[in-house]
């Protein structure tokens, strides 16, 4: 399958280079950045050093339609609006990674994030989720691909908010994450001495991905919760180039006689997910999730403890929020849209330890 | 003021030490280690070389109470247990950094910590937080200086509590915190290669913090609040040495037309205290408190965001676990308790940046 | 081809583990620890919860002899000594990433490293480094795979001496690694706390790779320049979990005209090496070589800059300790001692940035 | 005393303002910044939040000049070279930091700076190490503060060739330096992604520092090996805030029959100076130097190995490159140059661990 990368020069799409250029069923045909056009890929994806003589070309739409089924979008936010109605128009599918495609509703589109040049495509499409939508995945021609935190937070609480077992409110997801999450444009707090060592509270409120966690997880609630149904997201920059944890904070809706509930709920939802792991080990180091085990690979790493003193339970998960959280949840998308085998070029074990 | 610090070799035996040695009212006659009596205590803290010559001594009681007005105690939890009562017999003040004598209950010192072997004590010790017990430090003669994570979670939390702005649960304390919490000895989990790069929820429910958290509010809820009145707490390891983050998610107890009774709360807690600071900017990379810029200091930096989206206030606090959350704290309790002026030996400016 | 990997808690070991899981010719029977016997490999390598089911099993020789056609051993150094001369006669292959059999010389050998149990073995063993001796590699039964920092210094310095480029001595070897190196086992010096944020020299003088950076250095050089030759290796730990950048400063023969001779010998080494890259760009971030860029893969990046105020030579080379420092090393001695191409197994794209 | 910092917006001019607010003989009287005029200090600098109202004016010389006596500059290189003369003539004394009057030579100045607007001041500064030149600098009108890898640099070196101990070519340093030492403004190279976990080599060869510890050793050389004299710096980045540690590698004149000579030149060097410290010992986890443990103070720690296999001797000096390497140094000349006593204001012990 003819590939091209729209937006290559940022870590999510040198990710996707990354990932395509080892998919057995992929050939990447275009990785354009307007600014680097002519230049080497490897000269800002360093890994590529040897491995991949591709240069960035211009992002040129007409070639990209004329050569290739599929288009990844790794272009900021707002930048996809103006390529996706055209890209469309000529069949080519698009697995867009910003923001642009996320939200069904304008209204809410517009709060967070600014005026839409073409809502006309909202409902058109799919939010790219394996998990939950993959039915649809399938025949989409636009795919939304999730954000990092959005997706980290969904996994920890579908479970137990499809299986009814925690109240609608409150839901406190805090988050903690690397770097990379800001992408690879350098500003005052990026800079590494003022990055380094903080514990910082970057966002504790009116965080953009909370619409897409609402969106997401409302159709699972059952209809007399929905109403009350609102998810309370922080997020926490911490030191580490990659990574997102998510702890998040929610209430059993009665005492439970034993944790079994838990247990099936998180094992049958992972249970049939080739990316998504259950995690709770009464042994060794790594008892529940942490980014650290993962990084590099597909996983989405999922754990929780039952509070002994309150009804809080407290859910966990970690993932890579450029693999999973990105590119790799994209490239999965790509599978299940194509026909693939859904873990096509995305089985490389994680490398541990980082 | 002659002063001994029992069990030296720690982090927070060693942060004591540095505090004490620069203080101009206190003269440090012994550093007792039991394990490394003889050795120079720069062996251990190599911040000492060439600026102090003092060795460690065996933990000789009689010695102590012979030659020093203060003792601080910063031995692991059940150590002190053993010092405590012929300490006190002999006159000595006593500033205990370890859990032995911060309860009141021993129901609950013993469901969070196992036996207590001088439970009499318990109602004798003053909980050595400045910021509410002033008074009662200046007389006490046995100090329990409050645990890290607790100390960041009450200074959050006192000033909406006491003014009744908030709802009485739930409240959610989530901490992050660097390596030197988990103290000097070398395990699996503290190794670099295993620690580094974490983002790792070591202790999600039943941490034994949440004792103190509890019992240092609840005489500032309102009478009609305190039967509903708990705090979950869950703790995290991230890639720092020192600094604890706490983001506490509570609930306001009906919709505010304005911020203003927040901000009044926060600004009047803090006004007279030299060691809290509200922060709250518009510009700015530290809009809000991070650990990264008091590292060193005795400040705990408090901040709060009011979500937009619902009825949750996100307070944060910063401090640094081995100043503010142990040995200034210590030292502060030290100043009060001995009539010097409060920050004698504390105005070191934080380093920025570390 | 069935292998097993005797010692596999470590981080070497678990390394291995992970490239041979994924190796499609190599079938892992056996991973021993006699510590860990019984117990998922999962609990001490998280990266495999999920992906691997196969748990640790005794080191028993006799199994390994009857199952496998190839051994690797990951144990400690002098451990190997026990197993090698047994396993040997079984007709089993060996390949060793301990250093008991790196060296031909036994006084060289217990001068740093301390008697030799099987001392007969050592001109039996080949040296495996198949960048040097890939047609002994081919009919070894016993492969003593080298150090990381050898690894490093040799691959830097072949180039230059086996073109008679520069002066036999001073060659220094001024070495920084991660945490890695140093293996699983916690100590004072691997506590995070101690290990974080240092630039620590932890061997200036005396360490044991000299030797076998020497012995596989010597025979590139020309008869008349051996006398002279001697290698000055000093080691430092950073703040990272992987990698190894050695500097190695030497000085030229004579004043060259052009830089065309070093850019010869390096190419030509480089080019037909399919791990081996030859780095030096006009532009970008990695102008030079970073362990940054090749984490988790195989390559070992090297590059130099000839000193326009005299007649030193900077060659620096980049590698990751656990993979082309050791496991991947010795993946890629087993495939040429077992006719795969070189490079299977190996050929996953680094990930960037870590 | 009354003094300025002109340029305080970056972390030299940040860490000047922390060591002279708190400096009991200096009243800082303004901290400029073009950019920034108006705004509080704290905004750039947030250690400063509550501790200090003082904002930043713009950098106004006729009132530097009426309101104070000392003055200094933490511009970037080459901006000083407009403000010297003038402060000059009103008979103000100049602390620089930038490189600008370190030289005596035009050529050298040229060479690795370009060109200088005032070269005849070249020869009436004093370069401000206060180590060597304390009777210049008493006197002295305006002090060129060396440069951080300079000063690491010069300490190891100055021991051993003002005793004749070494050769004086080859001379390899091969210093690591954290991130703080490339200034404050966010660069693709300093962008946390790609800054974090580096070992980077970023200048092997032609350093700027060359110059002037060349031009500061040379008067201790022997008239007989002044013309063989050479440094061969090379500067790695590594994964710390702060800190450099310079690793010197030497080769003795002749065979030593002890190292008595080398101990007694570094004890003599050091004792009758107050921050530096010669650390050589026989346990701990800190037997050499390592910036890890004098971060945040004046210190510069050195030591040495004498490697038993060859004539080379290995020194290895470490500071933190904003104190002893910047503006501890150059409160240390202010000091000395109005007769203060030398280590005032600079003693608080350094923070471990960090």
């Amino acid at each position: 399958m003819d590939v091209s990368i729209v937006g290559g020069s940022g870590y999510a799409g040198g990710e996707l280079a990354r990932l395509l250029f080892q998919h057995p069923k992929a050939t990447v045909k275009h990785v354009t950045s307007r600014k680097n056009a002519g230049k080497p890929i490897s000269l800002l994806h360093p890994n590529f050093d040897g491995v991949s003589r591709i240069k960035f070309s211009l992002p040129d739409m007409d070639a990209v339609a004329r050569d290739v089924d599929v288009v990844f979008l790794a272009t900021p936010h707002h930048t996809s609006h103006a390529f996706v109605p055209d890209l469309l128009d000529t069949g080519v599918k698009v697995i867009d990674l910003s923001a642009d495609f996320r939200l069904k509703s304008v209204e809410r589109y517009e709060y967070f994030y600014g005026e839409h040049d073409h809502p006309e495509y909202l409902e058109k499409a799919v939010y790219g989720m394996p998990e939950l939508h993959a039915e649809a995945i399938k025949n989409a021609m636009l795919i939304a691909v999730p954000g990092c935190h959005a997706s980290s937070a969904i996994y920890s609480l579908y479970p137990v908010l499809s299986n009814d077992l925690i109240e609608p409110f409150p839901i406190i997801v805090d988050s903690k994450t690397g770097s990379t999450g800001a992408g690879i444009v350098p500003t005052p707090a990026s800079h590494h001495p003022a990055r380094a060592n903080v514990i910082r509270p970057y966002k504790l409120t009116g965080h953009r991905h909370t619409a897409e966690i609402e969106q997401a997880l409302l159709p699972s609630l059952a209809k007399n919760q929905q109403h009350a149904f609102k998810v309370s997201f922080s997020a926490h920059a911490i030191d580490a180039v990659r990574g997102i944890l998510s702890t998040v904070h929610v209430f059993l809706k009665e005492e439970l006689d034993s944790e079994r509930p838990l247990y099936k709920a998180f094992r049958r939802f992972s249970k049939n997910q080739p990316f998504i792991r259950f995690i709770k080990k009464n042994a060794g180091l790594f008892k529940l999730p942490d980014p650290k085990t993962i990084i590099g690979s597909n996983f989405c790493d999922i754990g929780f403890e039952k509070d002994p003193l309150s009804s809080r339970l407290v859910i966990v998960s970690a993932l890579d929020n450029l693999v999973k959280g990105a590119a790799g949840n994209a490239v999965q998308c790509f599978n299940i849209a194509c026909g693939f085998a859904e873990t096509t070029g995305l089985d490389a074990m994680p490398i541990f330890p980082l």
